[in-house]
This record gives C-alpha cells, sequence and structure tokens, in this order.
C-alpha cells in the first residue's frame, strides 16, 4: 500500500482486510484447510472510527512459529498453550506500519512490532505494540522476529541461560537449520564449543557446515539409526543437547551422553502432531540417573527479564557479522497454512516469515 | 562368634566362610539361583597368615540396596555401575568386627562399616574400611546402614541437595516405604511440605500415615490408574517428586507437575530388570516444556562432600526422635538372595538388611 492508498484508506475507506482463523481444532496431524479458513472481512481505516489509544495498521511481516501449533489442539496438552477460540483470527507476533494514529506515542508511517491478527490491515489497542522499531544499518526488519525475536531469544535463552556449555563442550542441536536451531549453534560455537547439528535435507546439511559455522551436521532422514549417527558424530560423548524435536531423537541422544550432561528442551516439533498417548515412548531415561543427567523445559516467556541482556548480545553479533540470519520468506497473506505446514516437514530453511505486503 | 571362638580362630583356626558369589549376569528379571549361588571357602584367620595393613572381620550386618542389581546385568546400562566379575564374591556395604589386626589403627573387637563380600568371614586391606563405630546412645549398628548410610544419604541428597523442596510444597515420594523413601519423606515433612507417598500394600499405606508422617499414602498395587490417583491426592498439583520407581509412575507424575517442578530421579526399580529396549517409553517429556520441568538423575558418589552435613543432620535427628527407622531384617548369610528379591516384590518395608551374626 502506497503512500496516496493510506491517505485513501485513512480519509474513509473501507478496505477488504484478508484473515486466516481457526475453524476447528486439529488434535493430531498437520492442520490443513479444514481447520484453518481465509476469509475477507471489511475494516474501516477512517480516522473517525479508530477509538482513542488505538492504531490502524497495515501487517508487514508475520513471524510463522511451532508454538502456534500447539494454540489449535483444543487442548491445553504438552506446552500448555492458550489456545485459540474457534472462529478467532490467529495472533502472531508480526511488524507492521502504522496508517492511523490516536496514540500519541505513534504517528503515521511508523513501524512497529506487535501481537497481530494473521490479517492484511489491523486495528488495535496500542498497548499491544512491542516496540516502536528505528531503522537501524545492519538490522533488517525481517530481523526483528528471527535472531532478535522470538527464535533468536529461544536459542540465547537455551544456551546461554540454561544449558551454558563450557569451551570446548561437544553440543548436539537439532533441527539445527530451524529458526531456533541455527541461532543456538552459532552461539554455542561463539562460546568456542565443538557444534553438531541434525537436519531434514542435504542442502541444509551443507548451509550448516558452510554458512553458520557448524562442526559437522547430518541429515536424519538418511541416516539409518540415530544411534549409529550419534557413535559417528560424537566419540567423545554428548555435553550438551539443545532438543527441538523430542521423541526418537532425544531417546537416542540419551544413549551418548556423558557424566553432568545437560539438556535443555525447547521444543518437540516431530511430537506436537500427536495426542500425548501416541507421542514416541522414550526408554532409556534410566541413563539420566547414571550419568546424573539435567533434563529442563523452558519457555522464553519466563525469562522476559534477561530480553535486554539477550539484545544487546545478539545486536552486536549481528552488527560485527558474527551471526548469520536464513530466512524462508513466504509472500502474501494467502502463503500461511502453507508456510505454518512447511514447519512439519523437512522443507524450509531457516526461520519462516510471511511477508504481507511490500516493505517500501 | 563368641569371644573364645575368636580367640580360637585368631590362634591358627581355619574357618569355613559361606559366601555369594555370582555365575552368570542377569540381563532381565530378578536374579535366582541360575545367577547367585552359594559356596563355602576355608580362610585362616590366624593372625601370622594375615598381611600387614590388612585386618581379618567376621560379618554382622549386610546392606541390601536395589543398585546392587545394577552391577549384576553384564552390560554397563542405564545406572553405568561397575560390573561385578564372573565367579567374583558380591560387595556390598556392612558392618563388622574386627577379629585380628595387622593395623594399628584397629584392634580385637572394633566394630567397623566397610566394603565387605556377602561372606561370613574376610580378611580384607583395612582402607577398604570406611569408619570405626563407637557406641552411640539412641544409635544403633543398622542406623549406620540405614539412616546413616546409602538410603539416608540419598534421601537427603535427593530432598535437600536436588530437589530442594519449599515450605508448603506439594511432594511426591514413589516407593516411599522403601529404604530412601522413608527417610525423604520425613525429610520433607521436617522442611514443612505436603508429602504424598505410594507404595505396594496396605500395611505400608498405613505405616507411612501412622509412623512416618506422611500427609497421606496410597497403594499402586490397587489403583485403577496412576492418573487418577494423582488426581485426587494431588488437587493441587506436584511441586517435586522423588522417583525411586520410574516408567508408568514417572509419566502420570508429568501429567500432574506443577509449573517449575522438580524431579529428582534416585532410582527407577520398576524398570532395571529389563534389557533398556523393553523398559517403559515415557510418553510425554513434552510436558516439561510447558510447565518448565527440570528433571534431575544423581548419584550419592558426586555428593561425598556433603556427606559430614549429611551426617550431622541426620544424627541430630535421629537422637531428637524426629526421624522414624524401619528395618526389614533377613537372619543368615543363606538369606541373600531371597532379601535381594525382596527388593523387587512389593513385600519388604523399610531398609532391608541382613544381620549375619548376633550383635553382641
Amino acid at each position: 500500500m502506497g503512500d496516496d492508498e493510506i491517505q485513501a484508506a485513512s480519509g474513509g475507506v473501507i478496505v477488504e482486510s484478508k484473515e486466516w482463523y481457526i475453524s476447528a481444532y486439529a488434535p493430531e496431524g498437520v492442520p490443513t484447510s479444514d481447520h484453518l479458513k481465509l476469509r475477507s472481512v471489511p475494516i474501516s481505516l477512517a480516522v473517525d472510527s479508530i477509538p482513542d489509544h488505538h492504531v490502524a495498521l497495515e501487517t508487514l511481516l508475520i513471524s510463522v512459529d511451532p508454538y502456534l501449533r500447539a494454540r489449535m489442539t483444543g487442548t491445553e496438552d504438552g506446552l500448555y498453550m492458550p489456545q485459540y477460540n474457534l472462529n478467532e483470527v490467529i495472533q502472531v507476533s508480526g511488524i507492521a506500519r502504522v496508517i492511523e494514529s490516536k496514540d500519541s506515542n505513534y504517528t503515521k508511517g511508523d513501524i512497529v512490532k506487535a501481537f497481530l491478527p494473521v490479517a492484511e490491515f489491523a486495528v488495535l489497542p496500542s498497548n499491544l505494540l512491542v516496540r516502536k522499531i528505528d531503522p537501524t544499518p545492519g538490522i533488517s526488519l525481517t530481523d526483528y522476529l528471527s535472531s532478535l525475536g522470538t527464535p533468536g531469544f529461544s536459542a540465547w535463552v537455551g544456551i546461554e541461560v540454561v544449558a551454558q556449555p563450557k569451551p570446548g563442550s561437544n553440543v548436539f542441536i537439532s533441527a539445527a537449520a530451524g529458526g531456533v536451531g541455527m541461532y543456538a549453534g552459532q552461539l554455542a560455537k561463539l562460546k568456542g564449543c565443538r557444534v553438531i547439528g541434525s537436519t531434514g535435507s542435504d542442502e541444509k546439511v551443507k548451509l550448516l557446515k558452510e554458512e553458520l559455522g557448524y562442526d559437522d551436521a547430518f541429515n536424519y532422514n538418511t541416516e539409518t539409526s540415530f544411534d549409529d549417527a550419534l557413535t559417528k558424530y560424537f566419540p567423545d560423548g554428548i555435553d550438551v543437547y539443545l532438543d527441538n524435536v523430542g521423541g526418537e531423537m532425544l531417546e537416542a541422544v540419551l544413549n551418548h551422553v556423558n557424566k553432568h550432561a545437560h539438556i535443555a528442551l525447547c521444543g518437540m516439533i516431530s511430537q506436537y502432531n500427536k495426542v500425548w498417548t501416541e507421542r514416541y515412548g522414550v526408554r532409556n531415561l534410566l541413563n539420566m540417573i547414571g550419568k546424573e543427567v539435567k533434563m529442563e523445559g523452558f519457555l522464553i516467556l519466563s525469562y522476559l527479564d534477561r530480553f535486554p541482556d539477550f539484545t544487546k548480545d545478539m545486536e552486536s553479533y549481528i552488527k560485527q557479522g558474527k551471526i548469520t540470519c536464513k530466512h524462508m520468506i513466504y509472500y502474501g497473506i494467502d502463503s500461511f497454512l502453507e508456510s505454518l505446514g512447511s514447519l512439519f516437514s523437512s522443507s524450509n530453511i531457516g526461520k519462516v516469515v510471511i511477508q504481507v505486503k511490500p516493505l517500501h
């Protein structure tokens, strides 16, 4: 939407805004068009129709993250996330441009990070805006949803706060080319660790080794046994594991842990699409006693007091070129269902983001 | 053995000493007479036959603990304990009387705690003796293998160092009437927690509630569902779980944990008698993320620097009558196999000990 159009819109135009809502819960499997539907609704962007302390927004970027899946099962299972209400528009983290403001802190043209509906336009209370984003050389808008957003913060908390590998530690990261994994591996390398990643394609193995600085990586889809793979890649055992997948890989890791290993449970994407009784049963937790392993689940919401420390660290790394960011960009609001599904295949590389509108 | 006999023995008599050795590993199931065998061997207790820095001992008490099972599988699986060598006499923690000494630190008649063979007599290097035991009012010899020994120390480390429940915490302890469980529950009560135990018979439920101070207890053998039992006994959820059983009960607990719950893995007696691939698969580890649970396996060997603190605490509690000790005493060296097997049934109450000889 160009300036002219914004003018027109804020001057009284009612726009048609496409938005994604949940029409049925999906307790199992990858959500499909049976569960997530697109509709078009009229939204008035007329200045007179916007309540005080509200802003009218045009969505630019939408962050597509695995945790969203856990809000669509219909039960507060596993991740204990609050469920979306049926017929409610899906809420996500995103970047938007202010096109009309009834809050003195925001003016037309401001770029903001916010909890947004998966929609082209929205009128929101300004207290749902997370921050205003000022253009910073070397930092792209997408970075704010990626290295400086949920995935980067998850990686930072997992490595710097929870698992705390030491220089020389043998670190394993699953879903290593995913949003969290790619930053976690780079942060561990910056701490002087030996870092190995697992991922779902040969292309991503190459990326991890050649662009993201991993010491080595393997394609779990072509390994006949996870156990054999870990024997090969960790001849000295595993000191720290950042788990993004759960299930069979977690079990295999527990057969290769060193004394006092630390396992940070960040996500279990291999298990989200199953009801809990159908999830993979991990049979070797007894190893945790003999090896005195600590396993810890975490959610970044509990570490928000560390967000400024993280931001300082990560911005510095980005500006110094010490962190490489890979994004998988989908274009247009229509791509939401496809982009969400891509998280559960081996198809995407890096952080999945939808670019809803041109950024300039 | 009376003084006259000791005199006779140390004067040059060769005694027949019955001892238990391992003739075959038992990868699965409860070890039987196919694996553990009794034999009688001649031992010279003649003073001239005892090397320097050695002592001749008459065994009084033997500690029978679940971890012994893990040394009989033939593989360093799960608990990663060193395996007994085939045809080797089983080594345990025990109490013995010195009947001859070639070490100036020990004299005939001293009572010592030591790592002993499961045998009636032994000649050992004196550096295998753990400590000399002076008679202390209010503390029995059995206590040194129980409240003041491995089970008491395991309970203390699990509660005081690893899990650290707070006053008012909801604490669950499995195998609550076993060697570790009974002390763990009492220690948690002394910290002001609400403590519930699971155990294998109605008689032991009664013991836990009426003698060991548990707030409540249930018989897992008569509950149709562990999940339902935990719903009933933990309406406010579980903050701390000291796990002595593993498997299905651990899974059930993970459906009832509160935010930031702490699970201390002390043992998994329900799983020891199976090869790892046949062990119970825990399907709901994903809950550890949503509830941000910390699960930690521990071995007391890593906490030996805290043994003096533990001893001071526990001796004080015992003398003040704040800790009740229950022992299941088997009599005679012949009972070793039966007493070991009792650990894996619901039959024993409290710490299992063999009294090999009369204590006076």
